[in-house]
């Protein structure tokens, strides 16, 4: 069996607890999971026997080719229309479909396809079965970590005053996609100086000075799948508050990975950062959760975030990332990636973390 | 008054004459039209006496910094709930939105927002007004054009034997984020052999051989402002076919191009294209419309393709790119970006189009 067969059979097993006749899937991911399609238009339709996708005559061949399990409709304009055609033939009654990824144009047409067909909301059944990884997955995973390993090495020998954010970032996402990379997983962040105190900060103009904090954030796309990781740097030299923050940062980062493990609650394993943070007197300054999944997304279930009360599974695959921002001061963020097992916890990401703040 | 106010200004009667008490919008090209705003989420109400715009804390700062002719509401979770309640108190009850650019969960939300609020589509009133540019707009274009003129003459420099069309394409959009595009404006097509025959070829890791036909149809964003030029070549040799070929479409381009003017119909334009590569036998091989309008992204209106009514205004920027594509032989496509004129059109692109087929 092909592990889209495999899939195909667990989400049929969920439709069936939902009282679902049938599944629209209308989210690129959802789509690449369950078929391995990755065409840029294009939707699945699954019932109890079917498994159907539909999309226009530009991708005839690739459809054929990567999604041999699934019979292909060719649509034209209106493409939910014949969808909605396809699915009221099939005599389905209940249908779901997931209300975050369709638009209202689609949904209309979905309809005007097919009469009397009730619509239920099914947000979130294809993600669940996503952020359990298959070890195929796993290997993917594996391929884009060490992909971002390979960029931060570099970026790493560019941290020199003068030398501006853009250029770190692009000679990183170069590197990485010489190497194989399809891509960067999300715009490279290379925040520097008074940049590093924003979590969401977006690579600048900026140029390197002696003593800056900068923080890189970098991720790989390959074949699918992504990685996501992040380290902090000093400049030449570093304040003795750097040091020291970079310390608790390290400290959260470290408890917290070692709480990691199948069965561990996201709000308790969040938590044991936090409170770190917090002890130390820094927990106004951590703004954001403590993780996320990354697959075929770089940012997917589960989630590591406070009151979290979902429980870990092996084969997830996370990151831990706490961070402290200081407005005008500076920040720290150190991210991991690491997959959920039995026992513990397996570190993907290869790029050293050092203990202490390291002087580039 | 700012670029922004005009525009508000245009719209506002546009929505008078639809009918219209305000407005949602949820697409970001035109999120950032009409405020100049450029996160990656948000959403703005404009009615006859407001402009607001909708978006999360990140966004705090970025938003008074882009927007300044907009109030700014800063939204939590369940942000389309906060959009229509601020419709809902605002007394408003003809709403236009657009079906294309909101999923069902966000249009949900905004119901639940404001009770009796009449929601109407809306769908392309931004759009015309953004096929139109103004001279500021104008002046971003060309320095996207000027981006991609630097990219392609630096990969034509590539086009030898064993080179692989991704590293062509990597290399060239480096070159292009060197000199300051802030992304590629899509995925840069480097179709050689086989693949040039594809109109929607992906990039592969395929190596050149001499003699093949290879297709680079490239673009870059800088400042928001998009790019879009294709260029063919013969590696090392070209046959006679290849050469002929290559002619009719250069013959089609240089005619529709010359045809271009303000009042034209874009359909007797494509018309124009489409009669010379059918007269010279081809008909069936030219598979897609003549062009499409360019700006804020790669494919706007208006559109150039078969039976299209609309005419040509002074201040589209549209894309003039007939090709012929013969499986298992190979393709060619010449395409220039033209800004429509009174008296006829500027040709925006400066990489030089021979008029035979170049052979490097």
């Amino acid at each position: 069996m092909t592990e889209q067969l495999a899939r195909l059979s667990r989400l049929r097993a969920r439709m069936k607890e939902a009282g679902l006749d049938g599944l629209i899937v209308s989210s690129p991911s959802n789509i690449f999971y369950l078929s391995g399609f990755r065409g840029s238009s294009g939707a699945l339709l699954i019932t109890g026997g079917r498994a159907v996708l539909f999309s226009d005559f530009r991708y005839r061949l690739q459809a054929r080719r990567q999604a041999p399990d699934f019979e292909f409709i060719e649509v034209e304009r209106r493409s939910f229309f014949t969808v909605g055609a396809t699915a009221g033939a099939a005599g389905l009654k209940r249908l779901g479909y997931d209300p975050a990824n369709l638009t209202c144009e689609l949904r209309d047409e979905l309809c005007e396809g097919a009469e009397g067909l009730e619509l239920m909301s099914s947000a979130g059944l294809v993600e669940q079965l996503r952020a359990v990884k298959s070890s195929d997955e796993i290997a993917l995973i594996r391929a884009a970590v060490s992909l971002s390993d390979r960029a931060i090495a570099h970026m790493i020998a560019l941290l020199k005053p003068g030398v501006s954010e853009r250029e770190i970032a692009l000679e990183g996402e170069f590197v990485m996609r010489r190497a194989g990379a399809e891509e960067a997983a999300f715009d490279f962040i290379v925040a520097s100086g008074p940049n590093s105190a924003l979590p969401h900060a977006e690579t600048s103009d900026r140029r390197l000075e002696p003593g800056d904090l900068v923080v890189i954030d970098i991720g790989a796309r390959t074949a699918g799948y992504c990685s996501d990781m992040t380290r902090t740097f000093a400049v030449q030299s570093a304040s003795a508050q750097g040091r020291e923050l970079y310390r608790i940062v390290y400290r959260a980062q470290r408890a917290a990975a070692a709480s990691v493990r199948a069965g561990a609650v996201c709000g308790d394993v969040d938590r044991i950062a936090r409170g770190l943070i917090e002890e130390a007197g820094h927990g106004d300054a951590f703004g954001h959760g403590l993780g996320h999944g990354v697959g075929i997304e770089v940012h997917e279930g589960p989630r590591l975030r406070k009151g979290e009360e979902a429980e870990l599974l092996a084969g997830h695959v996370v990151t831990v990332e706490p961070g402290i921002y200081l407005d005008g001061f500076g920040g720290i963020r150190l991210e991991d990636l690491l997959l959920v097992t039995a026992e513990g916890a397996e570190t993907l990401t290869g790029a050293p973390m050092p203990p202490e703040l390291p002087i580039v």
